[in-house]
């Protein structure tokens, strides 16, 4: 497992990189936090991306949390201080592991693992809820098809729904996109009648 | 904010008292850990449960993990030890905050902050998609109760709809309500014609 580690303080990044090489992990990149740090994440193509920031203020922290929406990976933060807003903005920024004033050796291979689990967690339902928003869209688009189909050719849902599927498998196209074709050039022709 | 703390190891509880006290949160009750815990808890009404298991067994950690799944509450738990394995089932027992070796007094109360958080982003979450199957799971009704009508009564499909959509104005009912009744009955009833 690859991890991109990000420290603002070069004295505990040792403590960082020796749990994680004790536990076994020894493919570790080290960021330069005054670099570009997005690029170089993706650049460095990490399975996880562990942030140390020692006393920060709630600049760098803000700063960090919109990298972290950008990062699209799991991401375990180590903080020294946090209160309740910021504990709040760093989970709304998809960061996996927050642990505030909990940096010791021992701990780094557990967050690495809770992280890499939450994310997971947390990914696959977001990705349910994105196809199911899909799928209502997708509906709510043939819908509007068959009913254009139905008005202009004067036929019944059954008949207007076989037009659409034909005509995807004809093209090799989704019922979706056949749909949504047939609504833009609705809106564009408009009532030809 | 109450909180309800389960201990196994009662020299540790006064740790986690005096952490929550000292940050002002004192409204706590103590479930006994041998008796039936979810009664306990939800005659509690907290709003966050905090556990500590001193060197749990994996069957302890397992009976915690299915009652956390019940509860349906932010669960903070602080175990000794854990592993990757343990690490993902505690994940995915919708444990919201999971700190292996990291009881400290001073990180009580940011542990419970982000419980909390998280356990709203992911409610959050999971309502969003719940919304979002049952909108789809009602429009594929709706579409089977109209293409119902439009067969037994020989409508266009506005027509259907304005059938279902008339008869729930009337019964102030849903329309996807009288969509499931005409299905239901078209499933008991059969082809009349």
């Amino acid at each position: 497992m690859r991890i991109a580690i990000i420290d603002t303080s070069t004295t505990r990044a040792a403590i960082i990189s020796d749990g994680l090489r004790e536990a076994g992990l020894d493919d570790l990149i080290l960021i330069d936090p005054e670099g570009p740090i997005v690029a170089q994440v993706e650049a460095a193509r990490p399975e996880v991306v562990l942030i140390n920031l020692e006393n920060p203020s709630r600049d760098l922290l803000e700063d960090f949390f919109a990298m972290s929406r950008a990062l699209a990976r799991p991401i375990a933060m180590f903080v020294d201080q946090s209160d309740a807003e910021a504990t709040g903005a760093a989970i709304d920024a998809g960061v996996s592991a927050y642990v505030v004033d909990g940096l010791s050796k021992q701990r780094i291979k557990p967050v690495v693992d809770l992280a890499v689990r939450r994310f997971q967690a947390f990914s696959r339902l977001q990705r349910e809820l994105d196809e199911a928003k899909n799928a209502l869209a997708e509906r709510g688009t043939i819908d509007r098809a068959k009913a254009i189909l139905m008005k202009r050719r004067g036929i019944d849902e059954p008949a207007a729904y076989a037009l659409l599927r034909g005509q995807a498998m004809r093209t090799n196209r989704r019922i979706a996109e056949i749909a949504e074709a047939i609504v833009t050039s609705d809106a564009l022709l408009g009532d030809m009648e």
